[in-house]
């Protein structure tokens, strides 16, 4: 089981809400993955028609929301988004997401720590989105965070992990949990951050995107499931020089 | 399902029974992996005190033993040991491993593709270990071979899918089943061969060696499931720039 | 020509002083390297006797010191040694390095950039060595950073360019000289630097613990010449299906 | 210097015909390249007009040609290529070159091999184009050939060295020298391989198909040299933990 602040969960998948063609592709998608956390949006349409009135059955099964401030660009504007957040869906947890750069969506690491420090401050449970820079992580954790959220590869780019040089510091040196987000493009992604000792990993994209998103979902839960199980059960590491799985045969000669 | 030559397969993992340190342990993680093909090595031993005794309750439950030959250095000791396994263990399939070279273990091409040829006219199910040669495969299939088993990396490395540019030209091209051996050293390994769409993976040494072999094999069945699951849901492709899966917000402006 | 500041460089090889097994090796191999660029870190005792000393030849020769604040752990102590370092040298460039873990030396994104602000505002030529972290980048160069120097891994890692994803967004969108610095560990991995788009690289440990640190430097002025080289002219991208560069003989058909 | 059967090379990039836009880039990049060692297909056209017409200033400065086999889909083919080349070219070197799928041009492990064996015999010099399979290199070494040429990546792909898991064993085990070919598409691929021990690369798509193809062939030659100048020179391995190359400052502290 894993801790965050004052929640459990039972299954290490984190989602979202974004990219789906369509609402009921979401919800049967979100429902396939077992996910207990599952970050959406703020936006203003969401205040009167919200997309969480559908996920309502959900959440009463023990999903919880988490909004994130994506769009924020500055510390003051993810405080306010936080804030209309919490008001709108009753949640002192946040997902901070600022990024000033439209393109590639990177976060912006000063703003993030002083939007952390002050929403940690009036009591929010801060899980900031960052990139996998073990200072900036190690800082956070120190300012209040109750996770860190380090990209494995730029959001959206489904490329997988091209952070694990980094990664293995941030695991190595965190006392919060650390989840990896952005750029899971697929459930061998997932499954090898979660071998390296990810607490959990976060998947938006990979799922909304893909031919059959339910079934993916399913993929995604097997393949995070996989992953922590392995990583308990203890990975051999990699070796130079061949040795056989089978012994060698002698009887060709004993015969 | 998976069809190789008169059998079907629910599981597509298979197995191995090298280098478990103690026999109880190589049971308990074979029956916990699901797996219905699981190779050993012919030994003289085994033709009087066979370690297929202590797996007759998993061959009852549906395992299917394939014998194989390593140790062999040529086609002929190749064909010799297939046919002395035949008898042993009343099976005509058979996995093909010549290696000449004792260090790395590496398939001898020639001598692999001769003995497969004649193991074929003999009525044998031959599933060859080779490189990750295509035009090899090619021609593997082409003198009758059931499958094909590239090597992912070296024998015994835990390195993974090093010859991936190879392996997505063999799935293309082939007829029969595509089997990954060698070198999958850890689940999110056999997640990403599943994912590229080989049919089956061969996983044994790090199982074997792993801190806990029975849940090592818990974790190779689920990513192995995963990686077929996520193959067949249809995988989007990695993209260079960043596309938000969190719809940015537009609140803050239109509040 | 690469410009910085006030000084032009007709080597894009940048160097460093640290870690050869004795001072003539150091010398030696900084005067086959060619470069025009050295970093040196600042220790009481070079206030009597300095490094640099030795170095007066090379420094005749054009050869220019860059003193870099190494063992800083705050912004305060890295401002505090940069004037040190001006007062010492001679020179308003520095090299701004903060890293408050002992074990991984990696850069402190926060008290950098405030560093980098303080140092610009006093006239310092400021290059900031960081993670390799386009919005940080993007910060240091609007503060007034002469140019920046992402990592390529961690320091003394010799792993190469495993920051690839984000140093080509960096390269992309800075308007100041890119300098990769750490985790160079071959000529390749310089040239790769340099084929993305690098202004030039910072190579240390990888010259100064080779077998022959002598023609280890030759060999990266080399790559890095080459690299650049290759950036100029335009290299072609890579493709999935092969195109053979040999047309294919007809001449058997036709003979 | 590198020896291969009677010759001796003082430049290790070895370079093609193929693919350049028009003749004279062709020429300007071979005579910039400084290659000794020159691949080219023969046609039919060859024989009354043959592009090493335009070639003699280069081979009367001192490079070789090396007619190849390419478009031979069987060992019979590619025998009678060489023998039409020998008697054409005046020479007995061959590139020997058998792929009989025309998509991705890959090498036939068996053909080659009994081509190879049939060429040795008739006394020519064979250079056999092959997958990076240990197990063949060395066959083919032992029925004597003069040097083998593994693939990076396949034909034209660009991709760069992604069999260096088995190019290093390749390299450990041979007697004879080990050229990279295809695949190479950065000066830091050939500068890598070279790192790695081969004794040289064969470069062709790359060069012709860029932007400034005699700039290219420069930049290549350089990162040939600089890669066999590091490996002569000791590269150092890759370390898991920082170790700075600034010593720590203590000045702080003292002063």
């Amino acid at each position: 089981m894993l801790t965050i602040a004052d929640k459990t969960f039972s299954s290490r998948l984190f989602t979202g809400t974004g990219k789906f063609s369509h609402q009921q592709s979401m919800v049967d998608a979100l429902a396939a993955s077992g996910s207990q956390l599952v970050t959406m949006a703020l936006k203003r349409v969401d205040m009167q028609n919200r997309d969480d009135d559908i996920l309502a059955p959900l959440i009463a099964n023990g999903m919880n929301l988490l909004p994130n401030t994506s769009g924020a660009r500055t510390a003051k504007e993810a405080v306010f988004a936080a804030q209309l957040a919490r008001e709108a869906l009753q949640t002192n947890w946040v997902k901070l997401e600022i990024h000033p750069d439209p393109k590639y969506l990177l976060p912006d690491p000063i703003e993030t720590l002083k939007a952390a420090e002050a929403l940690a401050r009036e009591g929010f449970v801060v899980l900031p989105y960052v990139h996998a820079d073990p200072v900036l992580c190690k800082r956070l954790e120190e300012v209040g965070c109750a996770a860190v959220m380090p990209l494995g590869a730029p959001i959206g780019s489904n490329k997988g992990i091209r952070t694990q040089d980094f990664l293995e510091i941030i695991i190595e040196q965190a006392n919060v949990p650390v989840i990896v987000d952005a750029g899971i493009g697929s459930p061998s992604h997932a499954a090898l951050a979660m071998e390296l000792g990810a607490d959990a990993v976060l998947v938006n994209t990979a799922i909304a995107v893909a031919g059959n998103p339910v079934a993916m979902s399913r993929a995604f839960a097997l393949a995070v499931q996989s992953g922590r199980m392995a990583y308990e059960a203890g990975l051999a590491g990699q070796v130079q020089q061949a040795v056989a799985s089978s012994p060698l045969t002698a009887f060709l000669e004993e015969a």
